[in-house]
């Protein structure tokens, strides 16, 4: 790799690091406002959306600029195409950091729901597969994107119990439908920002070790991001 | 660009309309099955959604060879890496799919939830998207692709109505929770399928454009995605 190239592709992953900080901030924040009930803290988790957005944009045209400009081919050309692929699953974790701080607009105002005390500490799990994806990017870690790859199912044992705690309220005789309804998506948003970030933990996987086959094998079966 | 490049390029466009065949035809029988209560046919969607996977691996590599083989530049370029993106879309859409085929499995066993009439034409509309969406690219038809994007809105009604039916249904005394939330869950399973196609046709719009119009729609706020 030329210096010039490996000087733009440092650069391009610290950008891409800088939107997965804004990414893990957004979750933090939306989650905090779900559990503070803090209407005004959901507002900017939304309105600093479009923030991600522009580095999407920003980040996806520094590959095509890199792409252009040096003509990578092996494992430089799917490196380029692997930070391409991620900036949507990092732009639609943020659309779903959005959408978790409408929910906690919702239920911001009374009845009050009692928010499920898992919720913390699968969200601090869900934030730190994100970290540790784009941490496996840049060392070019195929261990440690495995590892993310093994906390999905702790986020998915998260998610079932927290589920079958909102739904069994919500079949009190006195169940609130819509704040359990809210709920319920809040928490799926969260599961669904782990399916991301176990996305960008696969990709990394392929990029380390698939790039050192000579002869194109089918990529990890990846796990429904939906 | 060159004719060998051009012969690759048809291909690939080829390769990519499978694709999206393919998780049409995963949509329309996932509805299928949820309408009839038919759970073989469900099976069968979820069974399938593995050939959808492999197919994305294929297309990707397909972009990857044609990026290395002819290094594009400028608009064909731009072409290749949409498509890369393209194929994301249509792989979670794959998903979206298998999971509306869960849902259709839950619903197929008593007590039967009774599946809102509005619910095929949503569905019917939302894989129209698909279909117009990957033809505006083939065409470079940014106009047609500009449809693809305003019949959203019209998705978006559909979801509005079909939920506030759902809602109201799981609010009645006699309300079933369960057979409730697995029908909300399914639309917007289908609501994010048409999601999914706007973004297909945004990036077409940018791709024949060059202009930036993803992230740029105002107001209200895109339920996410995936």
């Amino acid at each position: 790799m030329s210096k010039h190239m490996q000087r733009d592709l440092d650069a391009l992953q610290q950008q891409l690091l800088k939107m997965a900080g804004n990414v893990e901030e957004a979750i933090h924040s939306a989650t905090r406002a779900l559990e503070t009930r803090d209407a005004e803290l959901a507002e900017r988790v939304i309105a600093g959306d479009d923030a991600i957005d522009r580095l999407e944009n920003e980040v996806q045209e520094e590959c095509l600029k890199i792409l252009a400009l040096h003509q990578p081919v092996a494992v430089d050309l799917r490196r380029i195409s692997s930070i391409l692929l991620i900036t949507t699953d990092l732009e639609r974790m943020g659309d779903l950091a959005s959408g978790l701080a409408e929910k906690a607009l919702e239920l911001s105002h009374p009845p009050y729901a009692e928010i499920p005390a898992r919720l913390r500490p699968m969200t601090l799990r869900a934030t730190e597969m994100v970290n540790r994806a784009l941490n496996s990017l840049v060392r070019s870690d195929a261990d440690e994107a495995r590892a993310v790859v093994a906390m999905d199912d702790d986020v998915d044992a998260d998610n079932d119990a927290i589920l079958a705690e909102v739904i069994a309220r919500m079949k009190l005789p006195a169940g609130e439908i819509d704040s359990g309804l809210a709920l319920h998506a809040a928490v799926r948003y969260v599961e669904r920002i782990a399916d991301h970030a176990t996305n960008i933990a696969e990709d990394v996987i392929y990029l380390v070790e698939g790039s050192m086959v000579r002869h194109l094998s089918p990529a990890p079966q990846p796990a429904p991001a939906s």
